[in-house]
């Protein structure tokens, strides 16, 4: 068995995580820290885990995350950094949901999130997450920088059109929407039910972080230079992910080559589920799973491609993807413990 | 492996059918009835079963159903009695989810359904399928009248009071709270989103169906005679259903006593949660999974005791308890396939 | 032109009365204040009052409250107290829609609200703020207690019933459902989106602020002992309130005979509608109104009566009422201003 | 007082027009149509008219519309064609809100509507309905095609820059969400609860109908040749519409610059809002009300420009904008019966 600490196990993300690893046949919980819930059973927040996960919050002093092998922080971003080196050099792999391990380029990690980098040297080693496009990296890696939600969307729904370099790397255009649960378990007043449900609004519209760490990975799939327009927008609805891609078609090429495009780049992918070309997939449809799934339009046979893709953002958007990479890690059937079926309805 | 046939899987209790014995070790799914949707695939219906089901929906007279071990009734009233003779002169048990089998009152069958019963001497041998309170005589049915979504939560809020005799038989009342899966996938113009998003109301608050069951299965706890008010409400949730009961108490009892009554009652069961007194439970910790959820109030000090109680309807008050009924007639672990976590949020 | 002010109008009650009161063909609004947020023009804080309202908050010291005509109280309890004898000295009158000015048995406010009365003397000559039940005094008061939202519908649900002595006073059952919006407009993890969506439980089973209140109420209506079980549930939408009241028929009365009591004590009454017997009112027919509905059932013709009552929470059950408590204090049609239609869908 | 008719009342569009037109000073509601619901009180659908709104519906042949002074329809496509040569023939004016005024290309009418045009020479004299960019035209008109909801937002979006000809109309994307209303009032199972709530798609991506008639409009903004990617969404809420509009800068321009020329536009206007430049409307700070709210962004300054409109889709959308040009054409304050607050929350 393995033997798991998370750090940071309130949120979201945290409690996402437990509700995978607790039915996990080869995780053991072993610790899970919350500086401000020390002692309190983990159930008694989530009464959803009542029966499920025996464990209690431990301050992080007294956690022994040093006797787990591998580590997942749930955390705000800069905790990561903080904590790292010394799980590391204890032996222990370390899986960071938050953005510490995520941009290779420490000035534009520094800019988006304010804070300098404390280890960059360890940032060097670190691996993106994503395993449909970095799977061999992933499984000897120590340190994984897991992607953030949006960004997994638009990598792998451009991926197989920049690859083949078919549409105009300099003009994306990526309208996203999310649930409300993307933006943490935070008790701030737009995030209230009162605020939120019934509505739709953008935002973050003039720039949002998970650009950078976007672009860096795109500009990775294509020679030219990357130009990504994203606009984030908020669902009311509490899980799941849509985002609408835009790609302008630099030749010509058929319907049917741009659907092969995408069938061949995913076709050993136990997670992404390319759906026939002018299907309308929706966010319910992955719901408490693992799954992405994405769809080809062409709209009047037109200059432009559309790419519809869902996910539920805190699985493949966050703690499914964690648990996938970490299955890659340790050498283990890289669906273990994720093979729910979607809720529906 | 148990070979499954599923009538009427097009529903919300039959998608549900489908997701729990899609993941089930001992379960193998060999044919689903619709006369509708012959040939349709059943993940283009439910996309969240795409990479999950393989089976395409056949109609009834294709689909083999003598061939299977047990067949699931996901269907409107009626239909499994015309059904069923043929089946279990087959060896097959049948499992029915809606009223066919629930009502050992044929009179009373009659009255709410509006239909004459065609099989009564069938229906003699059919077993009410609450596993915690009839679990013996499940072991060996060939047929199962699975109970109605409000009934289970009424009778396993109910019993352990009824059965110690401390409240007044004469007077129960159930207020009782549904998510609007529980009213089918119909399409009638009340359960459309826009008419029953951001509202709340109370239906069939003169007369429902689910009353002469739960009447039916109180009355064999208590000597004196049942007299209870039920009153239904549409939440504008999917899934989840919440019931408060209000008994009146017969005599001095302290509230450690009355949770005693609980814990004692249910020690034993893996599907019922007995919180700690004064709790207040939330649908949303059973959604996805199996699991019943009460908690028992006492305002005041006073006459009247109030439990809580959760689950949701379309596992533990549909799909989910008719798959643990499967498991107990099948000599399985009463929990197999029925392990879920909760998802939350 | 009545001159108004604000004290406090950064919650749902305040937006509620500036959306109201902006539209108010006798009212001018004046000053609203808010130290927090001293400066900031309202329609920033609320997009909606863009183009209809133009004040921007201002700090209490600045506010020059003593020169409205009447000055309305959306804080938290506790403040209308502190400033009102200032207030009323000068000349001007003052409603609160805090517990302030609601419980004339000064203990109780101490117990349930836990802080001492600042002004048992004002306290006296308060009047509570229910017109329907109270007008004559409200015309003539200087000081209004405006009611809770709850008490609003056990109130005038029970009233009729009680008047008439055809319930037992001594077993009287409210069980309610209030919209996230009863809440406030608290930053708190309980009324986040992701927690209170697609979701549904009870709370304050074993107490809530709004009994005591309630019980001074209805004892006034009935020379027998009011006993009253009330339980209040939290439902995933934004308005709207739906109290399902339960009472004990102590004599033998026809069906007719209780709508008879319902439709003459209301007849004259612009803002409560009786339903035809046995109607099923929703939450959204009131949506944005200042109407109560209400309607009567009898199942099975036993010994209990059901009332079900809807109003919308920020209106009736808070602003509007308010709004109408002016309009008579003021000598004003009683409907001026609060002739809205429901919004629905 | 205006004689108003309404020929198909039952849907949204319908109770809509109920809701202003019962509160709108210069109109009397006359006659209304359904044939399926002839005899029923108008309240007993619509309950939340209950005290607003004495008529019945009346079957067609019943309804007397020829004494009115203006007929709206708010029917399915095609009924309002057949029944306008009659009404204009007995002098009365006709505003239809579905689509058969709105498509002056008689071919394209008959292309996406697949159905022949029964009336070609009435057609000719039609206004389109949108008194932002039509009024002197409105003024005149004896025939309405009231523009759709969609189409709405993406011409007051796109208007001030293709006028100003500094976007490049041959690329012009509208990303938009439309909540559930405006799909109708109709019991089609991909509208219920179960299907819509907590969920995300986009729907019609390969083509959809409101695409000509907003070429049609935008052609005659640009002497350029219009091409426009249309991508609806469906979001979980009842009201409310959000389009993204996204326009390529053909020459350099302030962003100060680029907001003039919206704030130039519509400076007159009273029911669009220009927000400052970098904002974030809500649909909600719509809802119920009349107005439509914009705001422009252009991340990171570079070569597109962002236009966020939203509306309500049932109000500006429809029935409101319906209002707005029968206020025009009977020579009436332009917000006349049309002042009503956003309700927010």
């Amino acid at each position: 068995m393995i033997k798991i600490g998370i750090v940071g196990g309130t949120g979201y993300t945290g409690v996402e995580l437990l509700r995978l690893l607790s039915a996990h046949p080869a995780a053991q919980l072993t610790a899970i820290t919350s500086r401000k819930e020390d002692g309190l059973p983990v159930a008694e927040m989530y009464p959803s885990l009542r029966g499920h996960v025996d464990l209690a919050f431990s301050s992080p002093d007294k956690a022994k995350l040093t006797e787990c092998d591998v580590v997942f922080f749930a955390t705000p971003h800069g905790v990561a950094m903080a904590q790292a080196p010394a799980l590391l050099a204890a032996g222990v792999k370390v899986i960071d949901l938050a953005a510490d391990f995520r941009l290779q380029d420490v000035s534009q990690f520094e800019k988006w999130y304010g804070m300098p980098h404390s280890c960059p040297e360890i940032l060097k080693e670190a691996v993106y997450g994503l395993p449909e496009l970095n799977r061999a990296r992933i499984k000897n890696a120590r340190v994984i920088g897991n992607p953030g939600c949006y960004p997994t969307t638009m990598q792998l729904g451009f991926y197989p059109l920049l690859k083949a370099g078919v549409i105009d790397a300099g003009n994306l255009i990526a309208d996203c929407k999310s649930g409300v649960s993307g933006a943490g378990r935070k008790a701030e007043m737009s995030l209230l039910f009162s605020e939120a449900s019934d509505s739709f609004k953008a935002y973050s519209v003039s720039g949002h972080r998970h650009i950078p760490e976007t672009i860096e990975q795109l500009q990775a799939m294509s020679s030219d230079r990357i130009d990504l327009l994203f606009t984030p927008h908020l669902v009311p609805m509490i899980r799941g992910m849509h985002s609408t891609l835009y790609g302008r078609l630099t030749r010509d090429i058929s319907n049917d080559a741009l659907q092969a495009l995408f069938e061949d780049a995913y076709k050993d992918e136990a997670f992404i589920d390319v759906m026939p070309f002018g299907s309308h997939p929706e966010t319910r449809s992955t719901r408490g799973s693992n799954m992405l799934r994405l769809a080809l339009h062409r709209p009047n046979n037109g200059k432009t491609v559309v790419v519809l893709v869902v996910q539920d953002n805190l699985v493949k958007g966050a703690a499914g993807q964690a648990v996938q990479c970490m299955n890659i890690m340790f050498g283990l059937d890289e669906t273990s413990g994720l093979k729910h079926v979607a809720v529906m309805p």
